[in-house]
Parts: structure tokens; sequence; C-alpha cells
């Protein structure tokens, strides 16, 4: 079985115009004003699975496309809203499809609403909606502003719900409205700062069952481990070592060349890292030399020589079923 | 012969004083007024040779230390007079041990000057000093704003001087005043900035002769690569690969780890790296289990078994004389 843990829904353009429509009217276009039909949803997403098929995907775990989370959109209730009607595409289509899709839930987050409303939402998408996990983006201002680093007492309510719920967390920026920087370079950016913010925190002491996945291989931090193991040396002795913290995290593969994931591997161990493609997403494109799809990652894990068929297993889905300990579950309640 | 292309001067602590005294006065302390003997000079240099001996380094190139150049700082007639200041030293250093050190300039960046203010020190330490290249800093805000990107015109005139002094520039970071990020991070986060920037821009266009180095192994680009070539095709037929593009770059191995040293030589290729251990630096501490010190680089590379001798000629030595042309000249004026 492989599943793919890093994936983004594909939604039918209906979904889109509704958000359209929230941003263009600032919010007055009202909380789940939409209505998207059971065949809209099959239109887009049967060719998906067909894609999915093609390269040996047999599940998903979809979350909102998070360039699109518009954390930082004023007022909140875009935020809110919007995050809601992307939360209940995403239980309807795994409603539709459960053998091949479990819902990771988006949250409603923003510089100007508390964080018990991204805790509100995460209980209800995993409560009612049957979701096995969330989205985290430690930047809400989306590249505008200092957030509270993760380290933050700021956010301990949401942690504190997630190990209550048992289900973990990817850690995902959104936008970035910063003309130096795309979001697909915010995203790195934000998941070395994620790594090393709470390496230095007391979280892991106040959540020692907080299951926290770094997207993207954990931005820059495996390759530059060099630079923190010596920090963490230089902190004097009796700490633990930098390696050791950074196995508190959970890595994820979605790096698209076999060379930075044996790095990512050898640097976390395989029991870290689960298997993801984010298909489609960044890397849905050919390589015009070769035809391969970029976001075919699964060959570049087959054709790494020194992993055992175990720890392919272990890869490509039993590290995913022990982490996301809720996807043996079929999706529950439908909503609209 | 062995070449650390990535050092910082090793100053004495009279020069820090200096430093203290601009910032508390505000800048009224004085240009150049501080006085510092040779004999302190050699008081802390002559320990630092002793020390590139035992790890076999024959020559550092040195520049300012990055995290105390406080280009942020204001009012900006203190950065002037803090890189003046440190020029100044290097030169010192660099004419009493000729055979062991030659400058790379710190340039007095600041939001609030303009570019031709750092035009005009880099001119000043390559032709007065014998500086052999300089650092440039893409945040002189040091985390506290939006700085121009490295492909916005604002820095062309910077290009430019570098290209007819045929000198390389180093990009290196310098503090960062942000609680979310330590100045070590944002080094990494500034480099990957810096290459993407670049990536996307006609800097190279219009400076084909510009020579960049980018700091500790490219940030976190050689490892990430896999999304930037994605992105490159996605912008259609026609382009440049990403991995040419990259290859217009220079990096050096300041990664202290074998793997990822290994990773950068197979990306970006040994031709376009130089050999740099920043000793002493971020991680001038002994590991506590192995007693090795961390920023002793050399060893990883030698261990690399894929490495002919004639590439490892090339890292340590071969490629920074070519890069850096002037380091076969002796360093000139003596100034105080």
């Amino acid at each position: 079985m492989i599943i793919d843990s890093h994936a983004h829904v594909v939604a039918p353009p209906e979904l889109y115009a509704y958000q359209a429509n929230l941003v263009a009217s600032r919010g007055a276009a009202g909380r789940g004003r939409h209505s998207i039909s059971d065949e809209q949803i099959q239109r887009t997403t049967e060719p998906h699975i067909e894609r999915m098929k093609s390269v040996g995907t047999d599940m998903q775990l979809i979350s909102p496309r998070p360039y699109t989370l518009m954390h930082s959109m004023r007022p909140p209730e875009i935020v809110r809203y919007w995050v809601e009607a992307t939360n209940n595409l995403i239980s309807r289509q795994a409603q539709l499809y459960p053998e091949q899709f479990r819902g990771v839930a988006g949250l409603p987050q923003s510089p100007e609403l508390p964080i018990e409303v991204a805790v509100e939402e995460l209980t209800r998408a995993v409560t009612e909606l049957g979701f096995v996990g969330a989205l985290i983006n430690p930047d809400p201002t989306e590249g505008q502003g200092d957030p509270p680093p993760l380290s933050d007492p700021f956010w301990y309510p949401l942690y504190a719900k997630l190990v209550e719920l048992d289900v973990p967390a990817l850690v995902h920026s959104a936008a970035c409205i910063n003309p130096r920087e795309t979001f697909h370079a915010h995203f790195i950016t934000e998941e070395s700062i994620a790594i090393l913010n709470l390496a230095d925190s007391k979280v892991f002491d106040e959540f020692p069952d907080l299951k926290l996945v770094i997207a993207h291989g954990g931005g820059s931090v495996p390759y530059q481990i060099g630079r923190w193991r010596a920090g963490r040396f230089r902190k004097g002795s009796g700490r633990e070592r930098f390696d050791e913290t950074l196995r508190r995290f959970y890595f994820d593969t979605v790096l698209y060349n076999q060379e930075s994931i044996e790095l990512l591997l050898k640097i976390v161990g395989v029991d870290r890292c689960v298997f993801g493609a984010e298909m489609p997403g960044a890397a849905t494109v050919q390589d015009p030399d070769t035809g391969r799809w970029m976001d075919d990652v699964k060959p570049l894990v087959d054709a790494i020589d020194w992993l055992t068929p175990e720890d392919k297993n272990r890869l490509f889905s039993e590290n995913a079923l022990a982490l996301y300990s809720k996807v043996g579950t079929i999706p529950a309640l439908a909503t609209s």
C-alpha cells in the first residue's frame, strides 16, 4: 500500500469561485454560501484518481492547498469561512472516495484571531468530519510580520488539542506577501524556523506526545545539520544531542530528487519519515529531457539501494498508518 | 595548499571596544578614533595561526565577522566607521602575515545609505588595501524590513564595480533582529532567497562576469533543488535549466558534515565549489563523543571516496585561486 501523506485537495472551480466572492465582498458573500454538487466533485476527482493510480498511490491525505489559505486576509471572517468551506469539500471528497482519501484540516489561523478559533475547527474536523490531522502555518502573517514562534505558549492550546485528539499536524506555511520571497521559498524558510524554534524550546517537554510533521523534508535543516549540531554542543554538556531533538519530529519525502531524499533518510532515520509526493503540486510538470513527471516520487525512493524492503514498506505506508492513527477509520458524517 | 575561503577576522578586543563605544555614543566616538598596536594584533593572531596549522590550513580569506556588522544600526555613520575600522584591521593583519591572510571586505550597507557608499568602500578595500573580494549582505535591515531583492537594479552599481575590479562577493547576511530567527538561521534563509531572486532575474545577463559565492553550501537550495528544477520547467520550454542557472554561482563547503558536502558537490559540481571551514565560527566546538572539532572540515572532504586527487586540489586551492584572482598578489599599502 502506498500512502501519499502530503497531498492537497483537487477541488472543483466552484469552490474557488466562492473564495473569490468572499475576497471581493470582504466576507459579505457569507458563510457557506455556495453549492457544489457531488457530480461537480466527481468531475475533478476522477481524473485525479486516475493520475494517482498511474503512479501507484493508493491513498492520499489531503489538506487545503496551502498557498490558497490566505491566512493574512482581512477581515478574519473570510479566513474562517474559507477554511470551513475547504474542509467541508475535503470531507465530501473523502466520503465519496473513502478508499482514496483522508482529510487533513486547514485551520482558521489569522494574526487577528485567537488560537482557540483554530482549536475549534480542528475539533470539528477530527470529531465530526473524521479528519486524521491538520496543517499548522507557523506564519499566519504570510511574510508580513512577526508572529509568535512555535515555541511560544500562544500555540499551547492547539498542541494540547492535537495531543488530546491524537492527530499529527503537518507544519506548512501558506502564502507569502513579500516581493523578496515566493510562497515556495517561504515554505522552506518557515519549516526551518519551525524546527529551530521548537528544538530549543520546552514544547516537547510540555507535550511529549505531540506529533509534528515537517513538510518538504524539513526545509533546510537536515542539509544544514552540522551548524545545528555544533550550536547544541556549544550550549554545554548534558544537553540532548541535536540529532536526538530532530528525531522528535517527523518528515515527509516531498523533495523530488533521490540525493536529497537519501540525505533526509540518513540524517533523521527511516522511522521518522513518511512518503509524500504532493501530487499535484509544486512539481507537477514533466522533465522535458526525460518525460518523467517530477512529482512521481516513488521511483526515487525505490531506487535507493540501501533501503531494505521493510524500510520501503515503512516509508510507503506503515509509518503513516502509525503516525496518522485515524487513517484506518472510514470517514464519518456527511456535511455540505 | 589549503585555502579556507570563508573565514572571519580574529581581532583583538580593542577593536570591539571601539565598536561598543561607537554604538553607545551613537557615532560620536568618531571615525577611526581607536588605536591598536601591532603587538595587540599579533597577540590574537598568533594562537589563531597555530590553530590553522593544526588543521592544515595554509591561508584564510578573512572578512569581518558578519553578525557583528550591525548594518541596521542607526545612525548609518556608525556602520561606515565600524566597517572601515574592521577592514583596516584586516588589512593590517594581512600585512603582518602575508602568507596566511587575504582580506575580504565588509561593506557599509545600511537601509539608509545609497549603494554608492558600499561601492566606495569596496573600491578602497580592493585598490588601496589589496583585498581580494567583499561580503554582500542581501538584508541590511537585519530581519526588520523588506530590502530590495538582489535582482533589483538597486544593486547594479555594486555588481558593476565587482566586475570592474574582478573580485567575487561572498553572499552572507549579518545580524537578525527578530525573535523568531537567530542570525544563524537567517544566514541560511538569506542565502536561499539570494539564489532564488538572482536565478529568476536578468542580473547574470547584465553582468555575465559577476562572481557570487553563496555561503554555507548555498543555504537550502541544493537540498531543495527538485522544487526549483520543477519551477523552472513550469515556466515553459526554451528556458535555461535550473541546474545550469545554479552553476552561475559559486559555493563554499561550510557545512560541517560529510553527507551534506557530498550532496552539494553532486548537485552543483566540484568546479563551482571552494573549500571553506569558517574557523573559528559557528562550529568551533568539539563533538563531546569524538573530541573532533566540528569546524575541521578538511577530513570530511578527504573522506569523500568518489573525489579524485585532482578534485580535492581544486576544492582546497585551485578553484579559490582562480575565483579570487587577486589572492596571488601580496597585500599592498599599510594603513591604520
